[in-house]
């Protein structure tokens, strides 16, 4: 790909020359694609000029590659007119997600500023609600009637698929009422003769979409059947619109973050998702505290077991300094394995019905590097301290605390999964802070058990 | 979707009922993407039992939704000859990955058993590294030559594509030498007049993609300009081949599980990415163990931290039972910090241009959650120990460790993205530990320099 830096260079330069006509070809040159790039290292101000010397067809073209966030902020500072001009550039389903994202009254200036149907197709859309299939689908789809024949639908797409700026992947087949009958590959079409009647040609067993699907059903549909574009349709299975793969692409970005985030205790819920990262910084603090919240609690059950052995510690304050070795390591090797279930579980690799295997396997990992970590750590401690009773019970307490660990992380997201709770929320601190708790009692258990009695 | 239980239930129904003719129709009537559903969660002997009841089209359209070890599984237990023809039926690429998935001389006898054309042409695909883009991409692409009008084009698709079951998205222009000219995709074919010519509707400034070109830098290109397909050439701009998004489809989601694993420090270069959660258990232990011996080493600089106090740990053995607490806390925020930045790097929202204002923003959330939680901290530990002092020690050390963390969390991904160092590498464990020193350095320091004085 390119060296954005040196771009930026080059247009500062030109900008700054006012060598505009200059700057102006290069810009119209760029793919799309690499302007986003460009743009979103620019600053605001010599981002507007910029995109004020880029032709309609451009602009539009590359707003659609675009963050929401500057989506906005281009169109909102430039001249109404050339705003409303390129958003009716846009296909309908990304005008619509730019004005979803404006101000209530500043998208209402611009849905009355564009050409009548454009602007009513764009305001149905805006009604469904943005997570659902209705809300990501594009409502231009390529129809044709049963009876048509190959060279009838390929002179219909002569015609329509140009004026109307459609994407083509499939065409579909639809009666008076536009209920959706069947779909016809462009290969089939291309490849079948063309006096050939659409009936004959069509596939009638329709992989299809509802328009109040949620997004997250959505990826999975397109994830597991691999098309690049499904029908949607009401609940009369009337044809409402498509969505595309490049659609789903972005979701699957969202929802990976979204799972990512969540391994870490980081809601989603809670915040939007830009926000947590660059926006409102109150509403980031609010995404991040609540799981914080409950490894405070669950921390200070842990302050209790440890108190709960004050005498111990008191009797022999040494052992007070391995703690944080053996929660370390319990926490890591313990979110291994919850790292393992969880990914496991949307890749689909782990089902509920494979349960025991992962628990005995991981139980079985964990027992193996225990009892290596267990025995480095027992003859570091005896060379360090000389003290081979310190050395056994700590080592003892590190190998039962990484297998009890692992056993923890594989449990509790089945667990959660058979209680239907998405495994995937908070597990990480959560777990953690359950190791911690019980590593300890066990530490403590040990200690007053063999090494106060020997002393 | 459907069912899977409720199917399986009947698959196993109609085996013990012997009704293989009833079995047979049903299964051939799946989807292929539910066949794949339904044959994971099957029995080995079932599993084997239903591919044989499966006609060849179909059975070759399943091996495809199938994971590697299953292809291999499936097709080295069927008979040879009927294997080698599910063989055939495959996409070229689809062909090369069973094929290289299976040992050395299973594969050579396979290739022997192939139509010589087909043979020759998986044999040069399995010349390249499986992780580039000549290991990804299929060779078999529909080429016209500029001079051919589209009424010409049609009508080669109409012989080629049938013909070679070829996957259409875009038709590739190339001369005589196979040099890739210029791309004319489907709609466009089909909107303009079938006198034209192809060299005056192509596009000649291409996006593609090099056989050398690693996966990780293939997924980048087709996340960034969202095409369906893209050309493959070699060194001479000769087209190889094409990818298509559905290839990428499942390298972005091996890229992701990567990184997820490697956020918990599980090593995906010392074990294939299947072995760790299924596969030999101990390579799984190997991938697990490098980071953990990490994170071993740092947590006995954390022991010798506290050893260096073990006075004040001797004078008021208390205070070690706040450890776990400080030590959970910090390492939790830290890692949401890690995850935030690692995560952006991923997404592209976070660069190297904006890590000041990230560690700043992220020092401010650190702040906040800091104060709130070591306010929080004080009051509970003056209302269980009735001791203010201690309180105020705690929840001190408690939001200058929060602080902290974020800090070191924030700081250490720009960092080694400044190195060249993938910042996903290990990130979670040794940002952890490193909490874990400093904070106990800080804990016992504000411990011995307040409490300890004033008794």
């Amino acid at each position: 790909m390119m060296n954005v830096s040196n771009i930026i260079e080059r247009i500062r330069e030109l900008i700054s020359d006012d060598t505009l006509v200059q700057l102006k070809d290069e810009l119209n040159g760029y793919h799309s694609a690499d302007l986003a790039d460009i743009f979103v290292e620019l600053r605001p101000d010599e981002r507007l000029e910029c995109f004020k010397l880029l032709e309609l067809e451009k602009a539009a073209d590359l707003v659609e590659y675009l963050s929401p966030q500057l989506q906005v902020e281009l169109l909102g500072d430039i001249d109404e007119e050339v705003a409303s001009k390129i958003i009716t550039k846009l296909p309908h389903d990304a005008a619509a997600d730019v004005l979803g994202d404006m101000e209530d009254d500043e998208s209402e200036t611009y849905l009355d500023k564009l050409p009548h149907k454009f602007s009513a197709e764009v305001r149905e859309l805006l009604t469904y609600n943005e997570d659902t299939a209705g809300g990501i689908m594009n409502p231009i789809v390529l129809t044709v009637n049963s009876d048509m024949s190959v060279l009838d639908v390929l002179n219909h797409i002569r015609i329509k698929a140009e004026k109307d700026n459609m994407e083509l992947y499939y065409v579909y087949v639809v009666d008076k009422q536009n209920h959706l009958l069947g779909v016809v590959s462009l290969r089939k079409l291309l490849t079948s003769p063309i006096n050939q009647k659409v009936e004959d040609i069509m596939i009638s067993d329709i992989v299809k979409l509802h328009v109040d699907d949620y997004s997250d059903y959505v990826t999975d549909v397109f994830t597991k059947y691999q098309y690049n574009a499904l029908p949607v349709v009401d609940l009369y299975n009337r044809l409402k619109g498509m969505i595309t793969w490049d659609d789903v692409q972005d979701l699957v970005e969202e929802e990976t973050t979204e799972e990512i985030y969540q391994s870490s205790g980081i809601s989603t819920e809670l915040a939007d998702e830009d926000e947590i990262l660059s926006g409102n910084i109150f509403h980031a603090i609010r995404a991040r505290t609540p799981w914080l919240f409950i490894t405070l609690l669950g921390e200070f059950i842990a302050v209790h077991v440890a108190h709960h052995f004050d005498s111990t510690l008191a009797a022999l304050p040494i052992v007070a300094i391995f703690m944080p070795l053996l929660a370390g390591l319990g926490g890591n090797i313990g979110t291994q394995s919850i790292t393992l279930m969880v990914r496991g579980f949307s890749t689909g690799q782990v089902s509920l019905s494979s349960a025991l295997y992962h628990i005995f396997r991981e139980m079985f990992v964990g027992l193996c590097i225990g009892i290596l970590f267990g025995a480095l750590v027992t003859l570091a401690t005896w060379g360090w301290q000389h003290n081979i009773e310190l050395g056994l019970v700590v080592g003892l307490a590190m190998a039962i605390n990484m297998t009890m660990a692992t056993v923890i992380g594989t449990f509790t997201p089945f667990a959660l999964k058979t209680l239907k709770v998405d495994p995937a929320v908070a597990s990480g601190p959560v777990i953690a802070t359950t190791i911690d708790v019980v590593g300890l009692a066990v530490y403590f258990t040990l200690v007053s058990t063999f090494l106060i009695k020997i002393i």
